[in-house]
Formats: C-alpha cells, sequence, structure tokens
C-alpha cells in the first residue's frame, strides 16, 4: 500500500460497497486512510477498483476468505451491508471471531441493531432514521441545516431574524432571550466569520446557532 | 385533526413510511406538525395508525388517490420511497402534478436524484452517502460527533487535548494555532457549558470546535 | 462507416433493438442513414449484427459505455426501451447527460412520457396508443387507412362512393357537400392518379380523401 | 345499450383493455360505436367501467365465459393481448369458434401474426413496428408527420422550402421536380388551406405533399 | 447417415426429446429410420447422443437452425414438445415454413391441438387423452388389454369365460351371441395361436376379440 | 349416487383431474362406473363438478381428507398426477395406507414408475412412452393404426396391398407368405366386415392384420 | 388450563411447531407440562390444536403479539424456527427482550449457535449434527444404540459377545479386559434386568455397557 | 485409500454433505472408516476435500455417476439429503439398484420415512423427531442429559439428591424407592466412577441413572 499513498491515518477494510460503505470508503480515502473495499459483486467491485486502495471480491461471511485478505490485522473494520440481515450479522460475526478490534455496521431497524451489537459491533448506524429525523427540522423551513449531537446538545443554520441586519449580536441578545448561542455568521459566497458579541449581523446573512435541543428547536420555531 | 393536538406547524404528507420516511414522521409530529402518514402496505399502516395525525393505505402514484385525501391541499410532501425508482418517481412526479408546493424525496443513487429533481422534487435527500460521510469522520476515532455543513463549514465534539485540563481556553489558543473555534465544553453526565476566553477546560471534557471544514479535519488528525 | 456505404442522411444511435427500435433502425437505414444498434442481450445484438452500420452489447444506463462507443457525437438518438420504466428513464437521463442534441423515446403510458421529457427527450412516442386510435377508424370498416396529423386534419383512403364509377370529381362535389378534399384516385393493381376536377372515378376505385378530422370522419361515416 | 347514447355505429368487443386495447376502445366509442370491454384483471375493468358502454371481467379464452357476455352476436371484435403469445392465440381462437364475423388482433412478431391468421384473425397489426417505421421518418427532420398507405402511396408534413414564401404553388411547380403533389398548406395556428395551383405559400408554412413513396422521401431528403 | 447403418425406412427429425419424443426416436430407430433428434437442453442432447443416428442443440422456433441441421430436406418431422404452448405451435409453424412435408404433433388440450392443426401440423396426438381411455377400458378388470381404432372397431383381450376350457370356439357361439369376432387364443408362457372355428380353448387361456366397440364393450362387461 | 345412475360396474376414485386423469374418468362414466373425482384446483373441481357422479376438492396426500371422502371404501383408485414427484408418489401410500385394494398410478419416467410400484401402486401406466412408440408405427406410414399387447402380439391397420381388390383372402394368402391374420376388412364410411378365406376384398379398404409382433412389422414395411 | 390436565410440570412455550418443535411440544406434553404451541402458519396451528395445551398464530418476531399471549410469564421458551436464520435470531432476541428466564433455540450451523447465544439463548441444540455422529456409532454395525454424554462418558447397546452365553458377568470380565462396566442384559421380547456380576448372559441377549468413550468404542469395535 | 491411512474399519459412502451428511462422515472417519463424500453442490465438494477420504462432485440420483465413482462396491451408504424429498427418493433407490448392501437415510417426515422404506433403505433416521424428544427431557431441567434406548430402556444423567453428599449409594436405597439403577457418578472436572453400593456420593456429584423410561422419568421429576 505504501507505494501508492502515504498513508496519514490507519486502514480500514469496508465490506460492502454500496450507497453507505462505498460513502465511508471515499470519505476515509480523503481523510488519509488507506481502504480496503471488499464486495460479493464482481461488477461493484470491478467499479472501485481504481478508487480504492486496495478492493476484492469475496464473501464477507468466510472467515477463511477475511483472513487471505489480511482482515484480522486490519485496525477497524466497517459493515455496510444493511439489506439482507443475515449476511449482514453473519460478517460482523466473522469480523469478532477473527478479532478486528472496532467494528462499525449500518442497521436497518432497532432489532437489526441489538443483534449487531450482540455479536460484537462496537458502533452501530442507522442511516435512514438518523436522516429522517435530520430532515424533518429541514422541512419545517425554520432550519437551513441542523445537527443534534447526542446528549441533547443541537446545532443549526438558520436564517438572521427580521430586523437583524447592522446590529451587533450583543445587541440581538439571543442567548438571553433564547438561551442560545450564536457560534457564527455567514453571507452566501462569502466565508465564514467567527461570531464576537460586537460582531454586526450583514444582510441576508445566515447564523449558526448552539445549544440545548429544546432552546435551539424553540428559537427556530419563532424566527 | 384539531381535536387532537394544536398544531404549532402546519402539515406535512409523508409517503412511505419505512425507516426513513416513519423517522420524518416522528420528528415532524415532535416538532408540533400534523402530520398525514400514507403507505400501500396495510400492515405499515395498521402499525402507525395510533401515532400520527392520519394514516392511510394507498398507492401513492394515483393521483385520484391522493386528491381523495386531500394532499393537494397540504404545503408540504415527503416522498421516503428508496427502493423501487419507478415508484419513487411515479410518486414525486403525482405530488407535482397535484400542485404540492414543497416536495422532498429521499435517493438512493446520483441519477435517482437527477431524475426526482427533473419531475418536481424540490429537495433530494441522500441518507445512504450522507450518513457514510458523517460514520468516516467518526470512524477516525478521532472525533466523537460530527457534521459538515454544506458550504464548507464543519462542526465536531472531540475530546480535550491532553494536558488541557485546567487551562482556559484563551490559553490553549486553538483558532490560532488551528483556526478552529471552541463553541462550547461539556463533561459526562453534566449540562454544556458556552465557552468564553475564561472558560477552564474541566477533567475528561469533550469540546465542541467549529471553523472550515478542512481546519476542523486537520485539528482533530493532530490532537 | 463511410466504407460501407455513403451516408446521404446522418447516423442515429438506437438503445433498445426490440421490435419498435428495430423497425426504426431498419427504416432509417433504408433512408440513408448509419445506424447505431446498441442492447443489452448479447443474442439481439447477434441478430442485428448484419443489419446495421454498427451493433454493440451494452447497457445503456452506463454513461461511461456510451460514451466508448462514441454517442456523445451522434446528432441523434433513439430509446426504444419500453418494458422497464426504470431502465428506458436512466437510459434517457444518460443519453442527456452526455450531451446528444435530440432524444427521441417510446413510453408506455402518460405518465411514463412526462418522466421521459422531464429527463430531457425532445420526441417522446407512444405507439400501442397512436396504433389503436389510428385501428379504430379502421375496424369501423368505412376507411382502408387513416391518419390524423396532429393539428387536427386527417387524411383516409375510402372506396368510392356507389354510382361514381364514370362521373367527374367535379360532378360528385365532394369538396362542397361534405368539405374534403380527393387527393388522389387509385385502381386496385395500378398506380395512384393525381385527383383534378375533371378526373373520372374509375370502376372499383378507391379515393384519398383530406380535410378536417371531423369532416373527414362524417363523410366516411356516411358513404 | 341504447339507453346510453343513441349509436350510430355498430358494436364492437374489445378484449384486453392495455394500452393498444384501450386506445381501440376510446376511439371507437368517439365514433359513435357501442364497445363492450373484456380484461381479465379486475382493476383495468373497474377503470374502465365509467368510460365504456359495458365491462366485463373476464378470461377471455374460456368459451363459456364469452357466450355468456353475448360476444358471438358481435359483428367485429380486436383482442388486444400482445404480451403473452399463449392467451393472445387462444382468444383468437376461441373467437373464431364462437363465429365472430371480423376479428383484429395485435401481434408483437412476424410468427406471432402468422399464428393469428392461422387460427382465424382476418385483420393483424403491428403497433411497434409500425410506429418505428412512421418515427424513423420523423426522426430524420426532414418531415413533420408521414403516412405511408400500404399501396406505396404517401403523404407527409413537411416545411415549406427557403424562398418559397410568397411564391405560388404552380411557380414553385413541386409535381413537376419531385413528381409530388400539395394538398394543402397550413399557418401554426390556422386553419388548413386547401392546395390550388394558384395558392401562394404563407410565411412559415407547413406543407402536405403526397405521391409514391420513394418520391415523397427523395423530395423531403432534398429540402 | 449410410455409414452407420442400413436404412430400411426414411428419415425423421424428432424435435423435443422428452418421454414421448424420446419413445418415439427409440421406435423409429428400431424400425429401421435414422433420426435426427434435437433439443435445447444439452444435457438431453448428451444423452441421446449415443442413441440416435445424429442429435443436435438447437432452438427449434429458430428457421435458420433448423435449415442449418438440414431439416427442411427431412420427410417427416415430429414435434415432441408438450409443455409450453408457445414453443409448440412455433416449432410447427417453422417446420410448415421451411416445407417438410409431413408434421407429427403432441398436444396437451384440445385446443392446443386445434392451434398446431391450423399452423399446418398434418397429424396431432393427445397422449395424455388417448391413454386414459385406454386405461380406463383395463381398469374395469374386464380386459387385459383394449384398443378402439378410430373408426367405432375395438379389438381387447380378455380371459376366457367360465366353463370355456375344452369347448371349440364354434361350440362357444361368441359371434353368435355377442357379435364379436375370437381373433386368437394364448396361454401365459406359451406362443400365440391364430383361431379357427374348430380350436379348443387351452386352460387358463386369454383370447384376443375385435368387433364393434360397443359390442367389444357389451361381451367384457358381462364375462 | 344410486338416484342419478343405475351403475353397471363398480365405483373407482380418480386423483388429479388433468388429461389423463380427466380422460379415464370419462371413459369410466361411460362404461358405466361411479366415478369421484378429487383435485387440489378449486377451478377444475368446478370444471367437472357437472360430469362426474362425485367430485372433491381435496389434497390427495392428506390421508384425513381422503377417509372423509370415503376413498377406503372404494375397489380401484387412479392416480393421476403426474407431473410432480413427489405429490403422485405420497398419494399413492396414502391409498395404500388407507387399504384401497386396487391402485393405479401414471408415471413419467421409469424411476418414477418403480417408486409408485415400491409403495403400492398396483398398475404403472406411461402415457408419454407408450404414446410415443405408437405414434412411431404411425409415422411410417405403412400403418393407420397400430397396438402392440404386452405378450409380443400386435394388431394393425393397413391399406390392402396393391393389386388386392376383388381377390378373396385366400387368394391373397398373407398368413401363409408373412405369418399375419386378416381379422376383418373395411371401407371408408361403411361398416366393419368380419374376414372370412372367402372374402373379397373391396376396392380401397383397409385391413385389420394380427400376428406376432415381428411379423405384423415386416409385413407393413414391405406392403 | 388446569381444567384439561393437572400439570405436573410447569409451562414452555414453543415457538415453530416444525418437525423439531412439534416433537419437543409432544414429548413435553407426556412429562406432564402445559405447552402453548406457536406457528405462524394457520394450517400447521390447526393441525395441533387438539393436541397440545394451547395453540395461536402469531409472528413469533412480534414483541407485542407474544406479550398478549402470555409468553413473558413463560418459564422456559423453545425456539424450534430452523430454516430462515433470520427470523430464528429475532425470535429469541425478542424472547430475551420480554424476558423469558431459560430460552433453548435450535441452530442448523455452528454459526447460527453462536448468534443465537449472542442475542440470549442459555442452551442450543444441533439436532443434523448430533444425530449424525449418533447415527455414525451405529451405521458401524457394532452398536445397537449409543449415546455419548458431554463429559466423556458412553453408552452403547452392544450385542454380547460370542461365546458369552451362559456365562456370568464376572467371568466375562469385561471391565478388567475393556475398561467398560455392564449395566444390564436385555433378551428381545423380554424385561431389562438390572447387571450384578453373577448374573448369567442369557441367549441373544444385548447388553448395555458404558465407560469412557474411547473404551467403549474400543469395546464394541472389536466384539 | 490404502496410502492415506489404514483403516481399521470398512468404507461407507456419504452422499449429501449437510449438516447431517457432514457429521456422519466426520464421525465415521474419526472410527476408523474411510469415507467417500459426494454432494451436487461443487463448493460444498471444495469444503469437504481436505478432510474426507475421497469426494466427488455427482448427482446422486445418477445411476453411472455412482457406479463411476465405485459406490456399487461399498458396504454401506448414507443418504444424508433431506430437504428435497424427490431427490432423497430417487438416490435410495439408485443405491439398491446398484446394489448396496446397507442404506441409511435421513428423513423429515413419517411418510417420507416409509417411502426410503419401500424402495430400499433399511433404516431411517429421523434427527429432527428424536432430537426433539431427547430435548423435551433436558428442558424439564430435572436430568442433564438422557437417551432412551427403542425398547423402553432409558438412561439419564442428574443431579444427586438433596442431602446425599456422604452418604453410600446403598443408603440412599434408590433401587428400592424408585427402581433406578445407578451406574455411575461423576463431579465436575473429575472423572467417572463406577458405581457400587458402597460408593459414597461426593459433594455436587452428578449420577448416572438406567431403568425402564417410566421409573427414571419419573424420579427425575420428584428429585
Amino acid at each position: 500500500m505504501a507505494d501508492r499513498k502515504l498513508s496519514r491515518g490507519g486502514n480500514v477494510a469496508v465490506l460492502g460497497l454500496g450507497r453507505f460503505g462505498g460513502a465511508v470508503a471515499e470519505a476515509l480515502l480523503d481523510l488519509g486512510y488507506d481502504v480496503l473495499g471488499v464486495d460479493a459483486d464482481p461488477r461493484i467491485v470491478q467499479d472501485w477498483a481504481d478508487r480504492l486502495t486496495h478492493v476484492a471480491e469475496a464473501d464477507s461471511t468466510d472467515e477463511d476468505a477475511l483472513r487471505q485478505l489480511g482482515i484480522h490485522e486490519f485496525e477497524r473494520a466497517v459493515c455496510g451491508i444493511g439489506t439482507n440481515l443475515e449476511t449482514s450479522v453473519l460478517t460482523v460475526l466473522t469480523l469478532t471471531e477473527i478479532g478486528v478490534p472496532e467494528i462499525w455496521a449500518k442497521a436497518t431497524s432497532v432489532k437489526h441493531g441489538k443483534i449487531l451489537s450482540s455479536v460484537g459491533a462496537d458502533h452501530v448506524v442507522f442511516p435512514e432514521t438518523e436522516m429522517g429525523e435530520r430532515v424533518a427540522h429541514l422541512i419545517t423551513g425554520r432550519m437551513l441545516d441542523y445537527i443534534e449531537f447526542d446528549d441533547g446538545f443541537a446545532i443549526a443554520k438558520v436564517r438572521a431574524p427580521h430586523g437583524a441586519a447592522g446590529r451587533t449580536l450583543a445587541d440581538l441578545g439571543l442567548r438571553t432571550k433564547w438561551g442560545v448561542t450564536v457560534v457564527g455568521t455567514k453571507r452566501p459566497g462569502e466565508d465564514f466569520v467567527y461570531a464576537r458579541p460586537e460582531t454586526a449581523v450583514p444582510e441576508n446573512a445566515v447564523l449558526i446557532v448552539a445549544g440545548d435541543t429544546a432552546k435551539v428547536e424553540a428559537y427556530a420555531a419563532e424566527n
């Protein structure tokens, strides 16, 4: 691998190169990781051959096959298989048995997630559910983007309130009124500006606000 | 509807109550919206009967059926159908024809997304792809959570650097060294604390840092 | 291509060599065009290998495959795929993306036609519907052939009225009585004769009459 | 039936209400015929219930079922079934056995057409093939519409030649030069004008020309 | 072919080497014919390779394939395909088109048989129906074997009546009493004996009786 | 049953009312038997409801179901199921277990036949094979009909030899020359005539000849 | 339940009433237990309705359905589902979640067994594997029955050695020579006799011998 | 074979290498037999290639294939095919026809077992049923293991009764009270100890008890 790119990160095996697994693999590559992509479908493997550090066609539930690929020496593996519960669970079990230290896996339901944890997945991800929740906030039209960190702390991108243009953040007093903090401001086509109390809100600006989930939602609903 | 809950928001029709559509519907309900859920599978409709404002069993590609449900009078509709491109596209086309002002739709591939836009979807969402990218950042182990807003501005939850405990944020100088801003700090089991320059970093704290995507990634990679 | 036949026309790519696509391809060849036929089924490709200028086995939704065939340099393309809406729509979208200036596509329903137009088809054809309408006119037994041009102007082949044999067209006065024009007359086994007022209707002749759709239908219904 | 509409025509049974059969049925109704539509799919029968004189759900290969519907007393029947050769052939055979005087049937291939004729179809129609040929002429861009009557006589709608505007048809001399006859002229948004030698070609006009197929094609190719 | 066996008969092509076609082929070979066996399934072709004069793997509905095998020069062909009506009918049509003088075909229903005749089969056979009728006679226990020739003349193998042993056929008078003729007698393990009036019926003998179908059945029912 | 027809014969249960079973059932009815028809397909049962003494929809492998129909009291049963070996074998086993004295069954292969005998079938019939052999003799064109009784004794319907018209059978001497016996003669449209030595062969007559299989075949091949 | 039989044991829920689950259920009933049988197939439920204490048609992966049946109050449950890994695993997970204290489950492979243990099965059974091992011992012909307890201690039923008849067990000295103990002797049709040193081996007796697995096998192999 | 391992036993062919067949094959190998494993699935054959004496990919219903493998010279064969009744029965029939002296076969139902016996299986095994019965005894929690020999004589592993520790077996008097015999005692992690009257029951011991099935069950239920 070393002759291809100097890996700033470590290595990750991604099993199942569908939409989710493929997106994981590409983003990891951009972050400087060596990525081994594995899929049972030769056409998918062919499609990814030029884009990942290594690719292989293999049955991810076959322990011997994974060992021959050296996956037991990887630090992390991601199981991107989601449509077939049996293959997904057997893949994670196989990764557990060959001793991969950190296993991530995609689940399509709560029960699926529990089984994956039971057989050894360290982290279980629910793309459909998590994106569904995020999209609900955007649908309201009150926020331009939104993310809730898992401890009840949310950050949202919202339009500046009417009449805010030209006033300073201190003057607007959002923390006092709504309990939310403005992290930064941004105008279309321009760079993000770190928010200070004396920062004046530009015309047509969007604000990045942070705070307790309920307070961020309440602020967005009324402005 | 009015006799059930006082709707703070408006109304939204969600077509397809799978993982994604179901999560959208539940989150919208929590945000105070009236939600009409539609699915072709009577068992799924039955499962949701007690949880949404209204549910209906219908073929979402049948214009007459949607009109009888009054969907042409809704402000927004979400097409959560994703596995079958034909049904997904015909549903969005039908929503366009009956004149729903704002249409959201889930896509499973770039081409699928383009077709949805062509036939009238105002917003197209790619859960698998977007979650894949987000998970890649978490997999690195350098961040505890991560979100990139669509204009190159990212926010991440990271562990405080070694030796930071007890020092003030001003003293740490992360903005100077890395170009990132600390939005807040948090200790396990405690509330989030808004970050000021004089804030001292507690033991075992996590930091919420914001900034340009590249700078946030660079900071996380080295700390 | 030039070494095979001197192309009087331009070139056309036909994607999907079923009944419809095959008939398009053959007729274009007769009209002096170079035709590249593409199909995903190797047996169909084999069947057409000796009959078209070029044939290729390819997935018509694969942009790279179409580019390798040089289809982005064609002036026109015809999507003859009709049974599978997804493949049909993805093929037209791919043709749009690689920039083919003029795209024709076959549709099996009104909605299918709308989607094809949305993703870039310049002309959409409905063989089953259009032939059905034409056949209905022939079924009446009043016309031997019939075509309605899309602006309400129809032409029909009808038997000459009883007692017309030997009389001149001027004498018959069809334009006065029915508002239709006789374009020509023809006897079985003989050539078409251009109609002049002084033309005498032969025994057992058929007439080609033209005029407003409603008038042509009315004339045929009463004679 | 008499209580519904005064039938100017006779009655026709249409077996198979897909795209083709449905279009036949609707056009016959417009022409003043009583139409009995038959299909094996109850949903399709339901869809047509309000649009045809009579509809029935039945197996079109079941002689008893067709007799109970009174189809043996119909003057004409159309078999619109095309995707399943076995059902198509058995339907036509059944129509033959119960003695329908005139049977029309749709075929999807030359062999299919021969079998239909063998078991008693009086007229066999090939929508995909015939539309394919017609579309090929339109694709050339030289004609706006085109129809070839089955005896080598064609009619086409073409744009008037460059420089024709203002000149009379006699002056243009198309019959002399090309052997084609101008049947009429038409400007966008206006009525069709019957062509006389002294007719002046308007600006942006289209011409309806008639003549031998080869001459019409030759004329269109060069103008 | 001549180098393999001296053909006393002519040649026959058998298309479809299932139970029926295979039995036809083997019996014809025993009768001194050259037999070309054709099947679309390579395993079946392999099984018959050593048993017929020639075998070939081919699609029996493909006119070119049949011509390449020289079947247009055969005197007779048998279509043994029965389970798939479409393939059966297309095969017979293809045999008709390439001009085989005498075509036999197996049918599974009366309508199937009519279609086969319509497209050119000279002889249609119904194995299930004909064997069913024959077995019914054997089931009665009154006959040991039975065959009805198609003109109402039947032959049956029956046990000799009680008390017949030792008596002559003339004495038994079966023709007088029952209108049936004894063709021969036979004892288990011995040769058939031609019946003369003076022939004495042996112990435990079976009789071969012939006559009108109704009379043979009546005789068997009462003895 | 007695109120429907006076049963000259006994009763027979026919399980599986396909082509073979249906033909057995109808022929038995004509022979004066009471027939109970059983099939698992309600449509087939419905079709036979008016034609047999009794019909029932039942799973023929379900012992309780057969007992409720009273089949354990029948003298004979016929298993007409042939396409599915498992159902065929289980049906015969069930008939054996409930104690039907005489069991007939249709087989589609030699091994199938052996299994049926092993589980209790008293008589096994091979319609495809037996009809195939019979058809082979007819195909030769030398015989008009043919049947081989299972002890090497055959009967055939053949055309009278050239020059035989007007001569007596004694004069023809077929038994001397070929070892075959003429059982009777027949002219088209007339009754069968029992053959005596002094019988004169009419014009265009067919002969029914009997004898050893090999001799009958040899005679037919040379005349 | 109390009105049906006095339960000496406790209660057990058996989910999946196939061969394995059915045998478990019947044997538990014989042992004095109340048994609730659950299956998703209504026909199977019907078959068992008269044989178990209670039966129910339900989806065993549906927590609400199991709670409504009161299974959360059962002491033990058996998952007899084996052919579909997903249903099997989800059933065991559901049983774990509703808190059944003791869960037994059938597995079809080692990995399947591991997953079942991971999601909460207390005992996993491998019928095919265990029976395979037991049958292997019987196949040798050296033992008439055999069981290995899981700690390397086996018991086998073997024929008495040649010449043993009439001699006492002490005289035979099997413990000394082979390290196995004779537990008892038995003659066909008679009761088992507890073995004492002075017991004389009867004619044609079988011996029940116990001991270390290897010694029992060695003894059987040589006698 | 001799060059691979010295066969203490004979040879056995195992047809079908699924869970059951595979377990039989492995156990026989351990017992010193030569084992030929046959399966139709090349992947399964590949998996077993290194573990059995010989493996082969073949259709077990093909007599020629089995003969080429020399199976007609084997002393015993095991048919491990169970999911497909047709293949299972045809395999056993084929083994019977080629003359294997001793045939074992797995059945999935009572009727399946009867058919296997009918076509020649000497021993039929029902893994699901037999394991189900055994598991039922273990489920009671009263026994740690259990086996019923087929003549009503059972052996069970049970925990020693309360208060038994330190007392001798004679003192406990189980044969007098319950009619069961203690065969041996065992402590966890230690060897089995043959039971004598004077044997003292250790702490935490398990007992192996033998006797009539009913008595063993009664003892276990009360202790």
